[in-house]
């Protein structure tokens, strides 16, 4: 097999540091060294149990972060792998192999190598080029890169375009970046009735017979068109319980895990409002508890997208779709800072799966893209 | 304390022995021993682990059976307990205090108590009386009261009149018996959805949301008007559950356990194609287990209800009020031989609960009761 790519072995030492969320295993250590190495001031946080750092290099001017996460979902039973998790290696078909090498430790190789190629060619870049990385993204995600952003907050530490490495191509590299995500806001309802016999159903009253059209009506509720950036706001109940197994107990409550993934048409006081009109609609004895886990964020066209676009465009030759669908990330804690946000990562087939893996040219192409995004931005 | 009553003494010596179902704990002995000695010829039927017997005294013509069980339900915590619930006593409110007080040692004791006095007044009385006691109607009823009537079918056994004593009274002794029972006929719905993620609805079919429409009109519906002896049927759906208790993930199934409770109005076979009906026009992909746990059964006005409601107007001066209302019973069984069955028994206030009782004096005039009918049908 011929040597591989400095991406490449990067992607491979990352790998084999076995870093299941929160752990970082020396991932960061390794980063920190190499970055250090050409020029940036590189700064840890550890913040409680999880290991970040922020590093920067450069002058007055645009900054120009990229963002990512060291730590890996579990592997699942290692048995189940056609090679092992962690055994990093790049198989005859072409492919790295290992957890991590799409979500996202390939990533993390093509950042540092497109910076340590940019700083060379361009040692009196504009503005300045940061880092940051955070151990825990894949879990609680709370002293993570939501706490260095407070901390960057707090300094006003200014971040105008940060690049977030999460795998956002679907068939071939590049296909799709993530300009925004929806929000997500979870609901509990506890709906009350009266516990009964079955035999005797006029003394019960009976949380299922009552929440029925109810849940039937939230379903089939229309909560907004979306817009020309995001799908229309969702509404999904996730799990739904009565009942203490007994086939003759007419049960107490009704209690349902429901969730909403919002577009930036309607606000979360919106949706909480019209969710209590049908509950009362329906005259029911309710309570709701409420979870915001992220507002939606969006980054219109402008200077980051054009310089990702317009990457993506020379390196693969390929036309990029701006997209907002998918899950919660990071990019919406640094969006908080009015930074524009992109995510751009490799192909996301396998991740968090069994035999994750990448195709292993695609890593030297995201590191041109990211090259290129840098030469747009700051050459 | 004055002395007790005959009743009561057997009362409390039944109560005495803590035959948690399905154990009988020598009751079935003691009640067999009483019997033998005023001319029944007593046969115990144990079948699996479940004690039974069947005893009879008389001749040719009409059969009145006196039909009871000697298990009871778990005491629940000890503590909870005011007194001891197998340390039966008659306290100075005159209530007879125990596990099984109302449900149904207090009817066993009276039906023996009466049977002894009957046969010394009328030694040559008409027909014949019997026992049918099981120590398994709490329990799962398999090898109690529904096997001995498969035998007692096997063999022809005449069984003309049933006289149950469940605790049918509901303030004053005698104040209503049950004349039928309701049908119970359960069904485990399963409905499919596809299992995916709340983020990308699109890919899922969320199986609560499809089902809500149709678990609303199920619980809408009218099934029937009931007649003159039967409520309308009723539908309740005890058990509902989906999900797996992660709030991001659509699930692939959801299960509901209902039941009915049905009049002679409406069929097995009705209620089922129905139900289907509804199910069918949702479009949904389901699958429904059935499980008849009970026909309904009726005795109409005649021989047994007339005199049943003399004797208790003759004994308490109170108009009975028949009735067909709440659980199943063993009389289910017991009609299928073509019997009229009746039950009749305490007040059934605090039967399944912590500090079961009875009015002490009920169970004389319980007693006195079964006599007078006795002598109705066969003196
Ligand atoms: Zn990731
Ligand atoms: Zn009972």
């Amino acid at each position: 097999m011929s040597a591989l790519s400095p991406t490449l072995e990067l992607a491979c030492d990352l790998i084999r540091r076995p870093s299941v969320t929160p752990v970082d295993e020396g991932c960061q250590a390794l980063m920190m060294q190499r970055l250090s190495e050409v020029g940036f001031t590189v700064e840890p946080m550890r913040i409680e149990d999880v290991d970040n750092f922020w590093a920067i290099r450069g002058g007055e001017g645009p900054v120009l972060c990229f963002a990512g996460h060291t730590d890996v979902v579990p592997t699942g039973p290692v048995v189940s792998w056609a090679h092992g998790p962690f055994d990093a290696k790049v198989d005859d078909q072409g492919m790295l192999r290992g957890r991590g090498a799409a979500d996202m430790k390939g990533s993390l190789a093509a950042m540092v190598v497109a910076v340590e190629r940019f700083v060379v060619a361009y040692p009196q870049h504009k503005g300045a080029i940061a880092f940051l990385i955070t151990s825990d993204e894949e879990g609680p995600a709370v002293h993570g890169t939501r706490a260095v952003i407070e901390r960057l907050a707090a300094r006003q530490q200014r971040l105008d375009w940060c690049i977030v490495g999460e795998p956002s191509s679907t068939t071939l590299l590049g296909d799709v970046v993530k300009n925004g995500r929806r929000g997500s806001l979870g609901g509990t309802l506890v709906i009350k009735g009266v516990q009964g016999h079955v035999a005797y159903p006029h003394l019960a009253k009976n949380p299922i017979h009552l929440a029925a059209p109810a849940l039937a009506e939230l379903a089939a509720e229309h909560w907004d068109d979306g817009n020309d950036f995001f799908p229309p706001t969702s509404f999904q109940i996730s799990n739904l319980n009565a009942g203490t197994g007994a086939t003759n107990v007419v049960p107490g409550t009704l209690t349902a895990l429901f969730n909403f993934r919002f577009s930036t048409e309607s606000t979360v006081e919106q949706l909480q409002a019209r969710t209590r009109a049908i509950l009362d609609r329906h005259g029911l004895n309710y309570d709701v508890d409420w979870s915001l886990s992220g507002l939606p964020f969006l980054t219109e066209p402008g200077d980051l997208l054009d310089a990702v676009a317009g990457a993506i465009a020379d390196v693969t030759g390929r036309t990029t779709t701006p997209s907002t669908s998918g899950g919660t990330s990071d990019g919406r804690f640094i969006a908080t800072l009015g930074t524009q946000v992109v995510e751009l990562g490799p192909v996301n087939a396998t991740i968090h799966q069994v035999d994750e893996h990448v195709l292993a040219s695609d890593l030297d192409l995201l590191t041109d893209v990211y090259y290129q995004t840098l030469v747009n931005l700051l050459a």
